[in-house]
């Protein structure tokens, strides 16, 4: 095995909570056969991707190198490890494999896009294993907040490796497989080189509870609501939507499912077996029929999006529902940090309504599907891993992982997006470093991060635009320079209109600029820019983008 | 007194939490003698206010009626209290009325705005009052997180009203005034019609705990801690800057504060004789001399503030000094919705350094400035008022906070912002409306929201912004169209450059327009923008904000 290596590299999701991209190499230096973990998305925001659609991790380095790719697996189908496959699989070409309910959804992603979903190949459970070149992997079952969740084994020419994919402990999940200790200290038991590792809740001190826990919490505060109730989870909790849809049951009510990705979640965990005796649910259209206290619905929204159904509802009307005075309103969800303006938008349009909200402070109503702390733990010593590498997770995250790695005895790395860790025979130590970053899908568009599109957006957004128009004939202007603006207050300090104050400025340097000025498009502008901006600080306190037009008739 | 009436309005501050703004009125309806209670700001986001500077209630219902404002009464100097005092003066023009402390910070607002300082007075403690029509309003000390606040008792022809302001029941505040539940209760003691009262912690179901009780867990934590100590709380608690600055002191440790706002604000506190026995500090300068385990900095910047001392920080150097590896940064503060992304940066930003950051989520480090549902109890009871109007809240808690009066066996009346509480005789009830809104500054311009200004903004940043320029003469076009953009990629599915494809295909148009086209400006625009718009949703599917400048000439 001399002068060959084996590598993890994190392209996403080592240093944030999304867009998980996670590749695993062995051969030679610049000759390793790769995998690729996940191809996931994150979400962007005003603040910082305003306009755009979607966030992937900056593929540059595997596409560069696709000729040696030599699968992607798919750990579980959240939109943060399968939402990218679509938009990026042209880029890479490798077959992507997945267990039966995430290829489901790969198989769509892929269709959406308009490729191949051939493309994507069903595997069984372990100890069913796929060949990829130098590795063989199998998909471990494991216990997450979406049924069929993975882990995945990475047998290499140089040892076992672990990659958990997203998890928690739970022993009675209600859909999909329960938590195996058995199963996962049998991995264990031969020696594991590295497991990479989930780390959302690494700060979590308190060991996780079931899902199978809140049923009877939700049941009883169905039961006691008099008016419609409500309540909201992401529609990939396929185990959440069907706890509260029997709580909906067993009080008598109708259930009804709102909100587009929530009724497709639904038929896919039904099409594809891993949910069965799903409560009846009535359609949106007869649900207006049914008085309010014995209808159910469950809706998408838990997040506060404002195009979601409980927004929708939060607003009025939706699908000719509406909300009164005396109904309840469960969030059996946790608030993603960052979505908190945008979720109390909706309890407080709901207060305003006069409906009571639940929210999910009391811990009753919603559970974590991420590992705590002593879950971790416990993960560590079952898999009894040489070294540990912290993933799925911010930089303080992976940092407190590590440490608690170290803590137990073992070797840990803290490895973020773009560290490449060696993990050649004892070595186990980053050593090279690869450039990484997003790429932003902006409409049906893939640009990057640092392409300059959204910091010029930004800079709209925070100063306004200001188009300056000016036409020229022989080097001597036709007319006055005009003004166009748009984002900026209408008048000033003066307390005449902005772009007439521009205007007088730009004319008055017009009248004074000598033939050579005029001459020179790159001069000119910047003297029309300049002036523009030095006006608007005057007039206004602030300084616009400037998009200077001249023209020049032949 | 039959034809008068006493009402209590809201412009800001009941519906959200921030930009406080309420009216008190008595005589005859629309001939009413006004007091105003607190002129504050709330803060912009890039959500839904990008680049706006501050924001204001909308007090064009009080501007209308100025001639009858007898005086602006300030409870305490947060910035959501007294922040829009310099900036709103002018529109209003009644003597301000403040405690010392708060009337420094008042006085300080109103020549940074350029208007006369001396129309703020200083208004001793209860049982000192001032004479305001009417009124007889008295300023009662109470406890919250900042020093000198004060609850209003206003007495009217009408009886008695309460308005607490922001507070806390701290018995032990450390600076300032300790709640004394005998004055408290001696002033309910002769009736009370109306509680106006603070709702920010009213789904805190435990007591709240004293400023005191910090002291300890805090002076642990620095002396236990090895390298550089840093801690950041918001600048005007100054009990908690002072129990920082004595726990560095008592470790040992120089203490050194940075942001322009900590320093201020221990200046004012000293100046007005609030603060005394406050550790000596040294100078940033003198700071980066001293051995890291020896130094103490206490920074502004608890809610991640992109241009604050402990954002700085953590992106390298602040004024000379640097963060590294074992050193400690404490958040004893918390975060406030809406600001997650922002601490969590910092955090991160930190982590990456080797920084390890200890924050609020023990509750040992922090406690609030507002009371608890148990304690707003204790206020009620205290108080005795026969009427609970819940105000400083988002709707949720205005609602929770009348209902919980209710359950008590008071009436609670729920008036968000522009509602107009009649509290004549035994009546207390909502029986009008007034339209309110906001106002921002943005620059040096006040700007109504609704103007339609920021929403352009937004939109630029959404969509990008192209620039349509054309030049005809006689009602034919001289040359081409074309077209400049912001915010848009520079390519799109054409794999030309778009601003090549959007020309060709405006130029393709203006070849077949007729002259009737040519010719009107309004039909003109209104084709270059979808066909503009068109494009590029088939390019890059996006529609962007178009602005269309055509110049005949003549």
């Amino acid at each position: 095995m001399s002068g060959e290596r084996l590598i993890y590299l994190p392209l996403g999701g080592a240093g944030e909570i999304g867009m998980n991209c996670y590749v695993y190499g062995w051969g030679r230096p610049g000759e390793e056969r790769l995998i690729v973990v996940d191809l996931g998305v994150t979400f962007p925001d005003m603040d910082g991707s305003p306009g755009v659609d979607l966030i992937f991790a900056d593929i540059a380095w595997l596409e560069e190198r696709r000729d040696r790719i030599e699968g992607i697996f798919i750990t579980h189908a959240h939109e943060d490890h399968v939402g990218a496959v679509g938009h990026l699989w042209s880029r890479l070409r490798a077959p992507v494999f997945a267990r039966t309910f995430t290829a489901y959804h790969a198989h769509r992603k892929m269709e959406e896009q308009g490729q191949d979903p051939n493309n994507v190949k069903i595997v069984g459970a372990w100890p069913e294993t796929v060949t990829a070149g130098p590795f063989k992997v199998g998909f471990v079952p494991i216990s997450h907040s979406i049924p069929e969740s993975a882990g995945l084994v990475i047998d290499t020419p140089d040892g076992r490796l672990v990659h958990t994919g997203d998890f928690k402990l739970d022993a009675t999940p209600l859909v999909g497989e329960p938590f195996d200790p058995v199963l996962w200290g049998s991995i264990g038991a031969s020696g594991v080189k590295a497991l990479i590792c989930d780390s959302t809740n690494v700060f979590s001190p308190h060991p996780g509870r079931s899902e199978a826990s809140l049923g009877p919490a939700i049941t009883k505060l169905v039961r006691e609501a008099e008016g419609m109730f409500v309540a909201t989870t992401f529609a990939s909790n396929v185990a959440r939507v069907k706890t509260l849809a029997e709580a909906g049951r067993d009080a008598g009510r109708s259930v009804c499912l709102l909100g587009r990705a929530m009724r497709r979640m639904i038929e896919a965990a039904v099409e594809t077996g891993v949910l069965t005796d799903f409560p009846t649910t009535v359609a949106p259209e007869d649900a207006a029929d049914i008085p309010r206290g014995n209808l159910m619905l469950i809706v998408t929204g838990s997040q506060g999006e404002r195009r979601a159904a409980s927004a929708a509802l939060s607003r009025g009307k939706y699908l000719g529902l509406t909300l009164a005075e005396g109904d309840t309103f469960l969030f059996s969800s946790k608030t993603i940090p960052g979505n908190e303006r945008g979720v109390l938008r909706v309890v407080n349009a709901l207060s305003e309504i006069g409906v009571d909200v639940v929210d999910d402070n009391s811990s009753d109503y919603h559970v974590s599907g991420h590992a705590n702390r002593p879950d971790l733990e416990e993960m560590h010593r079952l898999v009894n891993p040489d070294v540990v590498i912290p993933m799925h997770g911010e930089h303080r995250h992976l940092r407190e992982h590590a440490q608690l790695a170290e803590s137990l005895g073992r070797k840990g790395v803290l490895a973020p997006n773009g560290a490449m860790v060696d993990l050649t025979g004892d070595r186990a130590a980053v050593t090279e470093y690869v450039e990484t970053g997003r790429t932003y899908l902006d409409g049906t568009v893939q640009i990057g991060a640092l392409d300059g599109v959204v910091r010029d957006r930004i800079r709209m957004a925070l100063n306004g635009h200001a188009v300056v128009s000016l036409i020229l004939e022989d080097d001597e202007p036709v007319g006055d320079p005009w003004v166009d603006v748009m984002g900026l207050p209408e008048t000033g300090v003066s307390r005449a209109p902005l772009v007439e104050v521009m205007e007088e400025d730009l004319s008055q340097f017009i009248g004074r600029a000598g033939r050579r000025t005029l001459a020179d498009d790159d001069d000119l502008e910047k003297e029309l820019k300049r002036i523009v901006r030095q006006t608007a600080e005057s007039e206004i306190g602030k300084k616009p983008e400037v998009t200077v037009v001249i023209s020049r008739l032949s």
